[in-house]
């Protein structure tokens, strides 16, 4: 994932602290995922990347004209060729179509592949009668083998033909969607919710946001991790799209960490078609945070199911550091945590190893004395400035029966704070990622 | 482990390629421990804070009158006592003895703790009449918990009289004491050699250099990690003896990575007896970079033997990058691969996934361009200006029947490299560190 670009100095919501701040947003989710919102449409078939015809492979999205889009991308230097197609097309703040498809990530395929990218878009193009860079791409899948434009080519009449009504209504084409999409997910990842804006005049309008993605957990030939589909019916300007993706991105996807990696072709997408009505949303308009903070919850919620649905996992386990001296220091200690291998092994063994916590914070980087440092094991203290409590094994195997482990550590040396999802490794993540042979 | 301390502005034998550039230094490799050492005498005896008194756990070693002594020192800022003492007394300059003991880490263990420390310097100094500050003091195992200054003055007159003679034929003791801190390694740890040094006279005086060491997997209630001593009968001044140790280190010791943890216990001490007589060595000496090379050359066979010996490992991995623009890039290349879970476990299933490694490079930091890196596994090229070449499979499959998986990363984008030890991720792995209950 890119940098959070700035929309308000110090970069809105790096620490939860701030955005807790920002408050009171109050979401009302309901049943859904992307084609709640109003203008959109999906669909999932199968086009023959995964040898499996029981699994699709294939799915596409369209929004009415005049949508705006985002997208941010990973930061990888090996980066896919449909990165480099969508990250040319979504500087245009504009899309009408989606088309992403799972078994093959079109990465590591020289220009041959920047080639598939660019003519998959155009096939596109020509099936719904607009133009190649209203197009976004995207692939997850095995790397180094090359795209079929031909299996693209066979199966669009398909998906065009198998895309649901656009009134908001169709939940089966938003689900097809996000199980054409998944390559290790064992769950489709799905997230709606409506959120009320208020306007200039006085009155309020009621916005849909809604979201689809599959897992960061990484296997070959799935190599390719992330891939997320935020929509929306709020009537955006192409900038406050873009600052409230990247806002919301920070606070949530990149906050994930599952083994650590980052892939060739992690990708978000934010599309706002503007169907609602009302005023448009730009960075200035009172109503602009609102909308931020309501992007940013649905896309933490998707988060962490990617994290609860890590390789192997048996937990979902939260980070959450405050008492740091900066929003980079509680980063830091965040993902020291959250990437240790003997922290997420202590986890998936139930075993409340604050020595593993502190030794991981120890080595971040960031700056605090021993002495003033506090951890806590899903509310159990364990140790407080810098020294073991003693507490009662017993109650901590009781808490970690739960299925989110909430490790906290408090620095002591000042007021930033973050927080982090992961989760366990267990035996199946070896499984999952040794005997698997190419 | 600290910083390196400069010796010759960019700082000596950062990487591989100035280290082979030194050149022409020849060891001869003897059997042997720290013991064969001229000077140095050790024992190592049970002194209960191990369960099992079959598993020795107090390391005692002596030096004549005038050894020179340096340490360096893990850099977690959770650091333990001994630490705090061990370094007070090297920066004399001298040491006459050192105590390790296994089975408790005295960490976490606040102001009473290092009084422990201190005062089992001082039941040191007391039984071999010496000054406490000539004593230095390293634990390992279990944080959190009182270390026993009890258990070591009932046992201090069994070590003494447990030490074997000093003229370097003692083969005993020095085993005794690389077996007596063994934590969860496998197997004791030493290696000891000969070099010759060039007097200014123009004849050459042969000595020893030798060293012992503990492993860094950590497991609780084993959370201590490396644990190192070298000996030597050069005739060292204290500023040559901390330079080349530093420099040693920084090619060796710090170049093992077994799970990304740095512990609160990390030691490494360096004593030069000057049994061998010639030339007071310091560093602006024709000879010093040829000891401080052989130093490396020890330090890095004892630092393969920790990475082979990881926890649950089933093979010594080795990552080579070459052609970085600069020696931190090439560390961030090496140590993003070498800690990647997915690069660890595709090597335990024996799978030549350079997808993995790519990425993983990628994801780094350092500066490339994709289409100028080339991988090879095990000598097999597998990836060639980014993209992949065919390989066969079952040539790779044979290549990894080896014991030593050999990675090597050119990233077309300078004259840097360097190389990292680490060791793959295994069912054992997991085993070991999650179904351990505290």
């Amino acid at each position: 994932m890119e940098e959070l670009s700035s929309i308000n100095g110090e970069g809105f919501g790096t620490s939860t602290a701030s955005l807790d701040a920002a408050g009171a947003v109050t979401l009302d989710y309901i049943d859904g995922g992307i084609t709640a919102v109003s203008g959109v449409r999906a669909s999932g078939v199968y086009a023959g990347f995964r040898k499996n015809p029981d699994k699709n492979d294939l799915a596409l999205i369209t929004f009415p004209e005049g949508t705006v889009a985002a997208g941010v991308y990973t930061r990888n230097i090996f980066c896919a060729a449909p990165v480099t197609v969508s990250r040319a097309h979504t500087a245009h703040g504009h899309a009408r179509a989606i088309l992403i498809n799972s078994g093959n990530a079109n990465a590591a395929t020289g220009t041959e592949g920047l080639a598939v990218a660019e003519q998959s878009a155009s096939l596109v193009a020509c099936a719904l009668d607009i133009s190649p860079e209203e197009v976004l791409v995207a692939s997850t899948g095995v790397i180094g083998v090359p795209l079929s434009l031909e299996c693209i080519r066979a199966a669009l009449p398909c998906s065009v033909a198998a895309l649901g009504p656009d009134d908001g209504t169709d939940r089966a084409g938003g689900n097809a969607a996000a199980r054409a999409i998944m390559t290790t997910d064992t769950k489709a990842k799905e997230v709606a919710a409506t959120v009320s804006l208020s306007q200039e005049n006085g009155t309020s309008v009621t916005v849909t946001v809604a979201g689809m993605c599959k897992g960061s957990g990484m296997i070959m030939p799935d190599m390719a991790t992330m891939i997320g589909v935020l929509t929306t019916d709020a009537l955006l300007t192409p900038a406050a799209a873009d600052a409230a993706l990247r806002a919301a991105i920070d606070v949530s996807f990149n906050k994930v960490t599952v083994d650590s990696d980052t892939s060739t072709n992690d990708t978000v997408f934010l599309a706002a078609t503007g169907v609602s009505g009302g005023d448009v949303i730009d960075v200035m308009h009172a109503s602009f945070p609102v909308f931020a903070h309501a992007l940013a919850q649905v896309c933490e919620k998707l988060a962490r199911m990617i994290a609860a649905d890590g390789e192997g996992a048996s937990k979902l386990i939260t980070v959450e550091v405050t008492g740091a001296s900066s929003a980079s220091d509680a980063d830091l200690v965040a993902r020291a945590i959250a990437n240790s291998p003997l922290v997420k092994t202590a986890i998936a063994g139930h075993d409340a190893n604050w020595g593993r916590i502190a030794m991981a914070a120890g080595k971040s980087g960031a700056q605090f004395a021993q002495e003033h440092v506090a951890i806590d094991i899903m509310g159990l203290p364990v140790l407080r400035q810098g020294l073991p409590v003693v507490f009662s094994e017993e109650e901590a195997i009781k808490r970690f029966e739960e299925s989110e482990i909430v490790l906290h550590i408090d620095l002591g040396a000042g007021n930033a704070a973050t927080r982090i999802w992961t989760c366990d490794f267990t035996h199946d993540y070896i499984s999952i990622n040794a005997d698997y042979r190419t």
